[in-house]
């Protein structure tokens, strides 16, 4: 066993011995609202990287009723809920079994029905205390660059590994270097009725999630997340100096679509908040990986702007008004 | 020649001709903003019809920046720009030619830069007078539905060209039945500061399009299309009674999905419109493509929608600030 692979998740290990052998030409990415947006960098992971594996990425529901005739035995189907008890995943899960494919499926909570109805199931961490690597972000990488590796001899998987393994480093840091913009974003957007946010590329899943799961669902504040290269094409007419805007600038190719919808924004928009990748210290993560892993951070800061927001607006993070409280 | 065959446009007749006999794995839809959404049924299309072809969308610069491995000489990349003029979708119609791709690109104009780059070319008709199936979605689903004929026999060519024959009839009966509701919208939303567009499946694209293009881009008013399906799992926070949703409801597997969030939203919402392609008059129209046909009908009525905005709204369509205008 590498050094790297024993840093892998033990279930993600047995999935991956599993795995060999097996013939897999379509990945399918399946969740829901923000476990699916976790899962955009690893189609950009895949389409980057996959020769022969082609990957899709749906929402859980989309994916049953659309019902993608290459949806098979040559499958795999990678699903994630946090409470393992999101009914659409659940049914998914059970959906893709029924077509003969391999299904693997992550959650906090492995009893849960979710976990039942996967061939494999890998438990990640939650909270203050749980590291990089083993959060839903990192063990999903695990799976996906150790499939890479196990199907198609890609040779990311030890750099992969090894830069989640310096990754809460890096997130600790960067929380230190943003503290204080955190608190005056918090500040400055208090009142604000919408907040869009931007990126491309492996970052677009941070600003999607950011956009639905903390502004709409948790602060109940109109957002958006515009992709960088279609700003030009349509959304860049509403911006002027009274809409706010957060945009997320990462290490990874597309960065130039992200760097551009910023240069723009800063000539008409006022209220920019930019979190930039560029500026965390990535010097113990391997150059062929940190545009993969630049999603991570960002989105582990932007979460320390979330807990800012939400205290300075006195709505705490987990307030509802219909999720989990009424019908739907 | 088929009577169907006939139908179609001769330039995507000679696209089709050429195809025989060629092998094509992997499909990709490359565009920018309202010329990429008329896109997004296409690929639902291929999900649900294609055996052995692979399909992906993306905005052309992050097509470009992404650089799918899979990209090759087995590549189809079809291409949109109305203008032919639209700088990163030139360029991506060179990047995939540079990659020994096929690519066959749909503009209104035919001399433009992009029908240069490309391969083959398929002019598309435009405004008032334009018929259903010779418009861009029509000529897109004729190279689409071709496609699937020529390279995996598919047998549903027949029923999308004649159905897209008899769309400018459903067109008109449609529009002259949502004649009042179109201006009972545009007086009931004058003064709205936001407006969410909400859809699943093959409709996605058309609630896209109009919350980037037509909302954002053309009314200057905050949007944002959701999609039903993640609509549970953190946007229905947003709404209230205050706050303006559009929901699409299509013909497509996915209509489930649509219902359900028309279901929530009555109940906790208050300024909804509805748009039901089951309420038009489908009847010349085969079963097996209703669900692809419905998305062009339900864009076609919310461009009615769009004009009577603009008019209550002293908001032409073609007022923009920044776009054609400035440098970006």
């Amino acid at each position: 066993m590498s050094q790297a692979t024993a840093k892998v998740n033990r279930e993600v290990q047995a999935f991956l011995q599993d795995l060999k052998g097996k013939t897999i030409d379509h990945v399918f990415f399946v969740a829901c609202g923000g476990s699916s947006a976790i899962m955009y960098p690893s189609k950009y992971v895949f389409d980057r990287e996959s020769k022969s594996i082609n990957s899709d990425l749906y929402s859980a529901n989309e994916f049953i009723q659309r019902n993608p005739v290459q949806l098979g035995e040559k499958s795999l189907v990678i699903l994630c809920s946090h409470s393992g008890n999101t009914p659409e995943t659940v049914k998914a899960a059970a959906f893709a079994r029924g077509k003969g494919a391999l299904t693997i499926a992550m959650t906090f909570k492995p009893e849960s029905p979710l976990a039942q109805e996967a061939q494999y199931v890998a438990q990640y961490d939650w909270g203050d205390e749980a590291l990089a690597i083993n959060t839903n972000y990192g063990v999903l990488y695990q799976i996906v660059f150790g499939t890479l590796q196990v199907l198609e001899n890609n040779t990311k998987f030890e750099q992969a590994i090894e830069g989640l393994d310096q990754l809460q480093a890096v997130y600790e840091k960067a929380l230190k270097q943003e503290a204080d913009n955190a608190k005056q974003f918090a500040k400055a957007h208090e009142k604000e009725s919408i907040i869009y946010t931007m990126a491309s590329g492996a970052n677009y899943g941070v600003a999607y999630s950011y956009s639905i799961c903390i502004l709409m669902e948790m602060q109940w504040i109109h957002s958006h997340a515009i992709h960088a290269g279609e700003y030009f094409h349509g959304p860049f007419e509403i911006i002027d100096e009274s809409v706010p805007f957060i945009i997320l600038l990462g290490l990874d190719e597309t960065r130039p679509l992200e760097e551009r919808a910023l240069t723009f924004s800063k000539k008409y928009g006022k209220k920019l908040t930019v979190l930039d990748a560029a500026s965390y210290d990535f010097t113990a993560i391997d150059d062929s990986v940190k545009g993969y892993l630049a999603p991570l951070v960002l989105n582990r800061v932007l979460r320390s702007y979330a807990d800012e927001l939400a205290e300075e607006r006195n709505h705490p993070l987990s307030h509802r008004r219909y999720m989990w409280k009424v019908e739907y």
